[in-house]
């Protein structure tokens, strides 16, 4: 199977970066096309601060950088774009044709743009049907993934949407590779905690009713639930912890909830995805986990470790959920989101093999 | 006026080494006696690791450790010790006739034993009498601080009971400093969170209800509310935060709220005492304050900063506060609790002079 | 006493927020005009982003910041300027007869500006008649501070130069205050360190030769010795760390050089500045110090650190060496550079009253 | 190939969780016994409290520890004892039969016991035989991996030996995972550096030496050479950074240098070795590299990264150096001295395949 050739929008950035970082060795995308704003013109291998571990792949360094207004040769295109930068340009590019599959915001609570977590919503993927519709695009598509620190929310309470959730009430403590790069000033983090986040308090209560929400006659009903955030930064570098305090209507009992985990399962069509994790979720029984260092890597980054499942007094039950921000909270999600377009027929003129394989 | 004599139960630890710190050039004591377990015998000097900045002070390097079981000469008394040596030990030495400031968490859910925050709940101080009758003490008399981390709770909670809080849950992020030493092992907590505190989320829900309580016919009725906690360690070295969100029967508006922190008054005979704070508590209006490092020295330790008050949908109200756990959270709030037994004349034979003239 | 007046130049930067924090309460100076780029037309109080513990001094909030050309009132000015905006406004301010006291490095190596660090080369202020000659000014004047991490260096040896120091092999582990704010971004130093901090290694190479050099016939012969640098960051808020190993031709003991180090005096005029740590330098005793966060802090963050002396097999004897860099290594310094000049009367109709008593 | 049966002594500290992690899914070897003190006797599962990240191996949970003076049945035993429980230890398995690759360093500086480090030093392995005729030993051996410090210098040091180098000047920013578990306290390590770890300066200056020796006569000549060493400890989690001066007789050029690194050539019977690297150093050429979480991973943790090569007008060069310490410098090492050993029929019964092939 020849790979798809894929461009990134944003390439220099954080979550740039972590999308190539991702994207070597996939078994059906390759990097093709690296867009930027005041990188293009550059080889990517000059302009690019490198924040991950190790070196940029030797795969991308002499791409020249594209400028973002640039007719693109990719149907896939992943955005990293900052939110100002993705409102314009993210249309335009499906409207073009192309296949978007973004980390930004800008359109994320859009009527007709999927908020997309495969395991948990792939349904919401016939939103596309409408976009196309609604907008006049005919191969074109806009899909987006979360806010990095609502999809741990999601993703840990997706299983226990069945008992019927009404209040969530979450606090996370971020990493810091969520603001991006240069991002958090060390002088403002070393030996201190910040008890605000710009912009995330709102996107966790209402992003995760979209995610949760049921796809009928042609539109998202958002799930049915109250949800109060507070977002706050610790000197992490990678993974978002989320303590959560949530009622439920139908009263499980604590097994009922860790069997509800531990049952989780993701449809085969997913499962078999190249990102997919074996588990999506996991319980820890350990009474100090999860905890960001030890288990932001779980999955290869894509699974959301839950543990310290216990009563609240106030609520019903409490529990901590932690997520790799820039994994399963970002690049990553994005490239599973695309993964699932592929085999269910979106992007045009590209149908993997392996998917081929495992529908039948 | 001549300063009273005090001593100090498990001197080298990192509470231990506080007391010190703070009652350098106290205006009305002085460390006489340290005690010690398996420091005992040695110079101070030679014994402790000080944990603190700097280096301790010369006028206790000379001191000779005393062994646990020794008859001090000190009236007064401030507990470091350990939860285990304080069992027996603090009670001997209040049937003895001593006076004992405890920061152990041995006795503080006693019903005799007063958990004192002078601003907050000083008239629990006449549980002493009780405790005396109790027990057939005279002159002694065991009195406890809280908790680190239920110790902002309280501060903060204190002026907003008026409004009758029926629900208040809490997620602390909190120091390192409040495990002692050596405490959390570095490899536990660089580039990491901790989602569990051993022992303090019983105690945040318990100690609240009891300080914020009413002393009522020789006994403390405690709060009626309902507390859920969950506590997490951050790689910080002073300063717990907490995050809160609260329900009021009451329903007072936030500009009710605001002003009840801005009125909070301490009472004149508690404002004059020479550790108190010039504000028990602060409204900071910046949004991404308090924070550990900027705002745990506020009123030299001893202030609980407040911020980001706003809308919960689910409780009420949320805000976080902050204060300094082994100051105001520890041996600077025993400090001040001493000071507040001088000037009620419960230490025998000690009137400070100050107290003489404010108190007129 | 009238306090004196006095001007900063980049008043919002972290330097600058430093400037303000140790002028407020200064017996001789006070903070009448704020000076900067982006910021100016603003209310400091709404204009900063104050970086440092705690809030900014109420005195300074309402100060309307003036433009970076504005003609100032102040006779004494304090900049904490980019280094390129000092190159040509310091020395015009200089010419328009005001005593600049300067922590950017623009002109720190012109042949006639002191490098001044009281206790080590107050004679070079001797440079200024030299300067106001080459240059034409009357009452103006040019005086900077060092490099904050070649302070540290400078100091530790000052009390050794007696020996004659041929060789200089230093090793910095430097705080991130000394990149300024923003600064180091978080991604870059957590669970990190970094080998490299641009354009130290230059400054600590030569500015070290000219301020311990000696003050002949109108200029300053630089001290005859060797030096290599290497410049490396740490996650540490504030204090720099320097490990040193040194060859001296006489060959002193390892008591000498102890002795050296307790006997260094400060001239009686230097003394009682008001700036002025009792002890410039301290030895420590136990094995692992000095430490940053344990000692940046002595003598109100003017003193410098020493531990470890021992000997080095290949150049003779090595030791560590600590001193805060945004105190005693840039605004702190600035500070204690400008009342050596009030005393020495170099400030046009100001004499501070303690100086007229102490000098006689 | 059936793999051979392994011990780890010390299975629960810090290096022995990194020797079971580096040993799952080892192509040779199989942990099948782990020996422990005072967790004997129970599961491993229940026993070890795992400091690295993730979970410990699920094959390792159900094993039973055994007592630390057990007889074994695996002939090639891994230690990651303490130096004091190592003394008599670890000779009398070897007497008993066993290979011992040890991290311990109660018998590095032996006359008769290989300090090895292949690429460096592999024909060392001859004082095998020397040690079996001197102690009475058949098949038994005891080989020793140097200090995690010493491990860098003298990686990056090899290449140059060619170039006779008289005086190493080194200081070392040493990772937390040096001191082990728990090691050294938060308290004592954030917004924090130590100058300080106990034992390594010398380590550093002895072992440097021997490693760099030549085997001749059935014994190690030593390296001539002088070495003065620094080692301070830094909030790093892994990863131990060297900076080094150096002098060298034969006055090689700048460019030598970094051919000598760029052409070190493992000889083929190493790098065919499971765990050898590609590359046993590497040169980066970023100004600002190596830095320990960025580059400790380099060739699976077993590759030393070299940067800022650059003239020290004191030495002659300086550069930065840095190696995963406890991957290449502890339990990677031993692991790959192991397979050296197997390949070299050292270890009885036991000769793997691969190295059949790849040895003609």
């Amino acid at each position: 199977m020849e790979k798809l050739n894929v461009a990134i929008l944003g390439a220099t950035g954080a979550v740039g970066q972590r999308f190539i970082q991702l994207l070597e060795n996939h078994p059906w995308f390759q990097v093709a096309e690296l867009v930027g704003k005041s990188s293009a013109g550059q080889r990517y291998g000059d302009a690019v601060n490198w924040v991950l571990d190790s070196n940029p792949p030797a795969s991308v360094l002499d791409i020249v950088i594209k400028p973002l207004d640039s007719e693109l040769d990719s149907t896939l295109v992943f955005s990293a774009l900052p939110k100002e930068a993705a409102v314009e340009r993210e249309p335009a590019l499906a409207a073009a044709g192309h296949i978007v599959c973004t980390n930004a915001s800008a359109h994320r609570m859009a009527d007709d743009v999927p908020l997309l977590l495969p395991e948990v919503n792939h349904e919401h993927i016939a939103l596309i049907d409408v976009q196309r519709k609604n907008r006049g695009w005919t191969t074109g598509a806009l899909i987006a993934n979360s806010n990095c620190t609502t999809m741990p929310i999601v993703m840990a309470l997706a299983p226990l949407k069945q008992f019927n959730i009404s209040k969530m009430l979450v606090v996370s403590e971020q990493a810091l590779s969520g603001a991006g790069y240069p991002g958090v000033p060390s002088l403002d983090v070393i030996d201190n905690i910040i008890p605000y986040v710009s912009g995330d308090e709102g996107k966790m209560e209402t992003e995760t009713l979209k995610m949760l929400g049921t796809f009928v006659d042609g539109k998202i009903e958002y799930y049915e639930s109250t949800v109060s955030a507070t977002a706050t930064r610790v000197p992490v570098i990678d993974g978002h912890m989320i303590n959560m305090s949530i009622s439920m209507d139908d009263a499980p009992s604590m097994e009922d909830i860790l069997q509800a985990w531990a049952n989780y399962e993701t449809p085969p069509e997913i499962a078999m995805l190249p990102s997919a994790p074996e588990h999506p979720v996991q319980y820890l029984p350990q009474i100090d986990r999860p905890q960001p260092r030890r288990d932001r890597m779980a999955g290869n980054g894509m699974t959301t470790s839950i543990g310290r499942l216990r009563e609240c007094p106030i609520l019903g039950y409490k529990f901590a959920a932690l997520a790799h921000n820039t994994i399963r909270g970002a690049a990553g999600c994005s490239i599973l989101n695309a993964e699932l377009l592929a085999v269910k027929g979106y992007i045009p003129n590209f149908q993997p093999q392996i998917a081929q394989n495992a529908l039948t």
